[in-house]
């Protein structure tokens, strides 16, 4: 690959609440890594846009950072949409369970990943940390499609023993075998083919404490340690979950966590909704992050995360579908919906109650954060030098189309305003062309022309 | 037009919460009414399969009915997805009574509306109750865009003469004037070429009371008696309407239109979410109808309208997206929202507070409860024959390719899954043919091939 020009109308958020909406122009080195940036009216924007290689986005069009979708189950994705009525437990042990189990089929396995990772790319998905199953070769298969794709991928397998919690066809036999397959597939992927420049990379998964026996536990905290290698796994999720813990170890989730050795730099926490203050300023002292996944946490939360807080303490945190326990693969809808479930803890949701006492104010979150937390968010959590169409970081970025309510916004609020259009308004429809790591990636089948 | 068969598989909901899917062909009459039904497997289905008019579904598509928006106000079009981050009284005074303003301009207006309606059928939204400006010509402009795209529009121009609230710019001089232009907008609507089946209606609209002098909704009253056209209003949306009308009248919202004649047969309130169980027994006393707007309700309501109540006790009730104060278009994604608003509203949302005391339980609607809501509920509301693919009703629907999530559900529950995935996955990429009356409508320029 050459050097690349991408000229048109950009936008980013640099910081939380803060976006920048220029006509620019990049310029794209061989490794994918933009080396300069420049606006219309310099000298250097009018020599870029001579460069022989130069792509222009037309007028209706602009480029914005692509998504990171900080949790997402990759075997749930035959199941997206399914089954939400169901309880947590019955959602778990008639549908999850059974279907995580089918992937010991590897012909399956490729079937479904060769399918999903597409999919999110088509959604505009640029990076995902993604949860597989307990098994090795499935899980490198998804590996192989984010390679094959090019998509940028956190792949972790999943390490869960607990005999009480987990079916037994569906489980590690002990604690060590669940750390030797960790440690297995930390190399497997490390070596495939493809995967010299490491856009793929493995991430150590305890699927949760519950599920997880306190020596497995403790060996991903010293394989992470000995490693170097990220670390996942779902934190206070919900009412049930998080007592659970705090009956076992009589401390939280995040305090559990940090014994272990496994809230580590960019340890990312799915959900978190019932941390306390405490639990945050340990995240942020380990630097770990927390995945907000708010449409899965309508169904099976209970509760709302308070991002307000985790913005203005700077506690890391970027967004999750939660597939399937979000229904939605689209990252924009789970910014919109951060921003109205924000809106809905800060009024309160009961009209029955005294307008005074239904909410607890000043938890909104507006657009331009969601925006934020949707790509470089994302991208902060998890040290991946991406989210800015900036100099210095690598090209992972989209073309959007916005055709929604006539008008692009235009004038001195302009940046604000379209950072709402883009958040309220874009999907699959609107992504045309998606770059990842400074290349235009495949998405054909799925209705784009790359 | 002659008669046509369409066949393949149909998803409709007879009432809430109960889907039904099934192979089958459809005969359509002249007039777009659908005469027979035949399953597969009849020997009537093998007949009407032989038609030289069949129109086959393909194997990943199906048809539903058309969608209804119960609360849409059309000149918001351009402002869509725009400062919602602003608190009503500011989003009012500084850019919507100023857009609205607008519409004295008749090219402007038209511009908007032509734009607008074949949008919305791109969206699936096949009928849609429109509140307008007070501009009599432009109001029929969007009578006349419905007519020339094919919708189903029920046309209201806004009546609004309080000078306490309303802008001196824009609001009626007079409750007179106002009652004078709505008559005659009335007859306009009815007399429009094109307009001999009365696809297009008008509808009495007074804006909400605090805009609105006794005299003049007294008068709308009367004029509703006289002529038999519907109404439609705001009621009880938020805390300082509701109180606001209390402090004037000294009752709720409900119980004043009541008094003013305006709660009728097929009269749709809109928000509605500060009734009470008398509000709604007199609701359906007079056979009048909820809009609720899921998505609206987050940022300007304050709390969640318990759907579940009425569903339970037979309120009419449908879904409307109340643009530009709720963002989207799509009634789909405001039928997602009503299902995570209700588990909002039942599982409560502050996690700092006690799980049996965060929510209120048993408010929960299903996705089977949200797609009536979306396609019947909104039809019964206004007294429509379609929001169903049986005989007698109009052939209002809309062809759907369902390309989420691999697989669409077969086997024992596949009614319910299939509702499921298509109230959480559709959208306007989903969207692939739209009827109203029994015609393929031109959304062409939208990406679709009508």
């Amino acid at each position: 690959m050459s050097r690349a020009v991408i000229a048109g109308r950009m936008l980013d958020a640099p910081a939380p609440g803060k976006t920048d909406l220029e006509e620019a122009a990049l310029l794209i080195d061989q490794s994918g890594t933009i080396i300069e940036r420049a606006g219309r009216g310099t000298p250097q924007f009018d020599m870029l846009l001579r460069s022989p290689d130069v792509r222009k986005l037309d007028a209706r069009s602009l480029l914005i950072p692509g998504l990171v979708d900080l949790h997402i189950h990759a075997p749930q994705w035959p199941q997206i949409g399914t089954a939400l009525d169901l309880p947590l437990e019955r959602w778990l042990g008639e549908y999850t369970f059974p279907l995580e189990a089918r992937y010991e089929d590897i012909a399956f396995a490729e079937a479904v990943y060769d399918d999903l990772v597409p999919a999110l790319l088509a959604q505009g998905t640029t990076t995902a940390l993604y949860f597989t199953t307990i098994h090795e070769d499935a899980s490198l298969a998804l590996a192989r499609s984010c390679l094959k794709y090019g998509q940028r991928g956190f792949v972790g397998l999943v390490a869960m023993d607990n005999a009480a919690l987990c079916p037994e066809t569906y489980r590690h036999a002990s604690p060590e075998a669940a750390i030797d397959a960790t440690r297995r597939f930390i190399e497997a992927v490390r070596k495939l083919p493809g995967n010299e420049t490491g856009l793929v990379q493995p991430v150590i998964t305890p699927r949760f404490i519950p599920a997880c026996s306190d020596a497995l536990l403790r060996g991903l905290g010293e394989l992470a340690r000995e490693t170097g290698v990220r670390v996942q796994t779902h934190a206070s999720e919900s009412d049930w979950e998080h007592e659970c813990v705090r009956t076992r170890f009589g401390c939280t989730d995040v305090e559990a966590l940090d014994t272990f050795g496994l809230l580590r730099q960019h340890t990312v926490l799915a959900h978190a909704g019932f941390t306390n203050a405490d639990d945050r300023e340990r995240i942020r002292k380990r630097q770990s992050a927390i995945a907000h996944c708010p449409i899965s946490n309508a169904f099976f939360a209970g509760a709302v995360l308070p991002v307000r807080h985790l913005i203005d303490e700077g506690t890391a945190c970027g967004l999750g579908t939660d597939i399937s326990g979000g229904y939605s693969p689209s990252i924009f809808e789970n910014a919109r919906q951060a921003v109205i479930a924000a809106r809905m803890l800060t009024s309160g949701v009961n009209p029955d109650t005294a307008p005074g006492k239904r909410g607890s104010p000043g938890l909104e979150i507006d657009f331009a954060e969601a925006f934020w937390l949707a790509t470089r968010g994302g991208a902060e959590a998890l040290g991946v030098p991406t989210g800015l169409l900036r100099p210095g970081m690598k090209l992972d970025a989209l073309e959007l189309r916005m055709d929604i309510g006539m008008s692009f916004p235009e004038g001195p609020d302009c940046a604000a305003n379209a950072v709402q259009k883009i958040v309220c308004h874009a999907g699959l429809h609107s992504v045309t062309r998606v770059w990842v790591d400074g290349k235009i990636v495949d998405v054909h089948g799925r209705g784009k022309q790359p």
